[in-house]
């Protein structure tokens, strides 16, 4: 049964998707879905997702949005996936599957508030937001501080005390690296209080390696762009 | 094992908590955390719940909290929770997770972001906030539009086309009954224009009964308190 997936690299979720199907070993084919360039509002994409969102997938006849759902859907659909991604055993599911749920009201509302309206806003034609960037900003410190000192509290190397990472490893991580689009003296700044953050982002990189970085180039490449433009043309 | 709830009835996902285990006879201890009282800030109630939020579980000596982990967690380990609330089909599962995880961005985010910031705001010490209601109301509108044409379009009386309800239309109705603590005109004007909500409610309420209206009594006798308080003192 072929699986396609609908995806935008520059987009978290998409990343965390790719990055989980390439280290399952579930085979797909990747649809590019390019956000600055409108590819989500098409009547064509709206016939795969009617909320003009990435990441989608169709699984022979089968329709799915909303990331976690599809992470989850592969872990149970896929035996090849390792039972640590989304533990079987009843309560360690449940826990995996708080932090999934934390995250949505919290780091994914406070990151992607924070970056899209101090940063990226501009490229999909709306204006900067102050007071929004603001809030998210908050609302990122704030979830950094949670995983810093809470879900990273016990022994292990990922959340929850576990020695291997979950679907919610991957899928904040990769929330995470969307703050390599804010300026170094920023980024430094919103990290420093939170050595365990950054301890864990390495693992989580380790442990998904080399398709984190793989699925990360693009990220990495339209920075870089965006910086050279920022500076202006060099003398 | 003990199951212990800590739970506001005045609180959506407290209600759809109690009224799932209520339907399912799943045996529990009903502990009140009075949100205006600031019952969740106190050092006890972080011992169970560190987010001080509600609704929180202890299961035997297992905790957790996020009201769709919850859910998810005792249709999984009570056996005699019926299949339809959070099906064993893998397909039909994730479906049933999709609308879960939608609601947290969607419906929920809009209908908590309008109620708190248009109505209840001063019953925790802080003002009103214009602002963010009118965002929370676009927000509210456009996820009942999304309800009413896209979630609900298909034969079935409940989400996704089903003939029996899954957890989440029992998330969904309670968030949508915060609605109450509006004025009657703009309750009637927010859903004017989404009759297949309508008509859901009204099904998910007969699906749950008598437990739904037992859970939402003292929603609706708060309400009344406050529209005498608001009409003032009788002639």
């Amino acid at each position: 049964m072929s699986l396609k997936l609908y995806v935008d690299r520059l987009s978290q979720p998409s990343r965390a998707l790719l990055i989980f199907c390439k280290l399952n070993g579930i085979e797909f084919e990747e649809v590019n879905i390019e956000l600055s360039k409108g590819q989500h509002r098409t009547p064509e994409y709206q016939e795969v997702n009617i909320m003009k969102q990435v990441p989608a997938i169709v699984h022979g006849d089968f329709k799915l949005f909303e990331s976690h759902a599809i992470l989850r859907y592969l872990a149970s659909a896929f035996p090849e996936v390792a039972d640590h991604w989304y533990p079987s055993d009843v309560k360690k599911r449940a826990s995996v599957e708080c932090v999934l749920d934390w995250h949505h009201a919290n780091l994914r509302r406070g990151s992607a508030g924070y970056v899209f309206n101090s940063v990226l806003a501009p490229a999909f034609g709306l204006p900067l937001n102050p007071q929004a960037a603001a809030e998210g900003k908050k609302l990122l410190s704030a979830s950094l501080a949670t995983i810093d000192t809470y879900w990273l509290q016990k022994d292990g190397r990922f959340l929850l005390g576990n020695s291997q990472p979950s679907l919610a490893d991957l899928s904040l991580v990769c929330e995470i690296m969307q703050l390599e689009f804010l300026n170094e003296e920023d980024r430094g700044s919103i990290f420093s209080p939170h050595k365990n953050v950054l301890k864990w982002i390495d693992d989580v990189k380790s442990a998904t390696t080399p398709y984190f970085d793989e699925m990360h180039a693009t990220l990495f490449k339209v920075k870089e762009v965006t910086k050279q433009r920022a500076a202006g043309p060099s003398s």
